[in-house]
């Protein structure tokens, strides 16, 4: 079987919209409680988190290492290591809000950009959606960080991130996605369209 | 820098819990919003799901092939190709879950089973750990879904699916983070320890 079909051949699959309703809408969270037909003809309801998307970046250093960061994340009380990332604004190209977010959190601006792939986080009961891009020809300047935003930025080979994947010290699930796209672009096996930096406009 | 340092060490991340308060709490969904005090002694909130966590599986038939399934997942509004994956029932032992959820969804047993590793999946938003295990031997009966679940059973081989993850067929981060312990455990680079299923009881 082919993991992708029509949309008609998915119809022992698909879930209907009935209606939907606000859950709750908070300072930082939005959910929805939707009822919903299910492929059996009966209905169930559905709860998410309604997301507007983020971005995730692979920041390459001249010299081989990468760019992380190490944050506290309350939801799972401990310091993540991550790559830099963060959530699109509304309308935001997904482009612009990974160099602005690289640029705010590490300092770090770059002459080259390449899309690599994207992932739904939690698709049980979120919408997001991160895309992931790679930067290279890094440049460092001064960062920005949001107020009551608090993180350390620090570099590690490609080897050292892909054991931390292992041993447990990486369990953030787009960091370790990431470390998949690293370890293929790194081996050869998945290549990059690399594009000059030129929608960065004063930033590049 | 080394990533993981002691919590002392981490003062200047940390943020402390103040009050807690139910955001709400729905059929499926359960969020709060706590008040926190920043490492910089400001206040904020922190709104966020409560989750029991989740199990997913990495089956490995004789063959090489991997077993996989496809889903519609409602808030991401798509099939989802994914590895069959569940929640914890209160108190369940994370191996007891995997073994619950690969029989129900896919209908397979397995001889064999290793723990490989977790990943937290939305760490900006959800208290989810996801623990990931692999499992081989495997025997196929009859799948018990759960009413109101839906979804297709398939296998393919580990090159069909890595390539999947790189065209984007392959989205789910949890999925993504397999693909990472798949591609390192095939080629030797990371070592399972492989324990029979005594536990599995009456299903082994």
């Amino acid at each position: 079987m082919i993991p992708m079909t029509s949309p008609a051949a998915d119809s022992h699959l698909k879930e209907a919209l009935l209606s939907s309703e606000e859950l709750f809408k908070g300072k930082f969270l939005h959910a929805k409680r939707d009822t919903i037909r299910l492929p059996d003809g009966h209905s169930a309801t559905r709860e998410y988190v309604v997301h507007p998307g983020a971005v995730v970046v692979i920041p390459l250093l001249d010299d081989g290492r990468v760019v992380l960061e190490r944050q506290f994340r309350y939801p799972v009380d401990r310091v993540i290591v991550e790559f830099p990332a963060g959530k699109l604004d509304a309308g935001e190209d997904p482009l612009v809000c990974g160099q602005r977010e690289l640029l705010e959190e590490t300092g770090y601006t770059a002459r080259e950009w390449a899309h690599a792939g994207a992932t739904h986080l939690a698709v049980a009961y979120s919408t997001e959606i991160i895309h992931i891009y790679f930067a290279r020809g890094l440049s460092l300047g001064e960062r920005q960080l949001d107020h009551g935003e608090f993180l350390d930025v620090f570099t590690a080979t490609p080897q050292e991130l892909i054991g931390w994947c292992r041993d447990g010290t990486v369990t953030d699930a787009k960091t370790l996605t990431c470390a998949l796209w690293l370890q293929n672009v790194l081996s050869g096996a998945w290549a990059l369209d690399w594009q000059a930096a030129a929608s960065q406009g004063g930033a590049g």
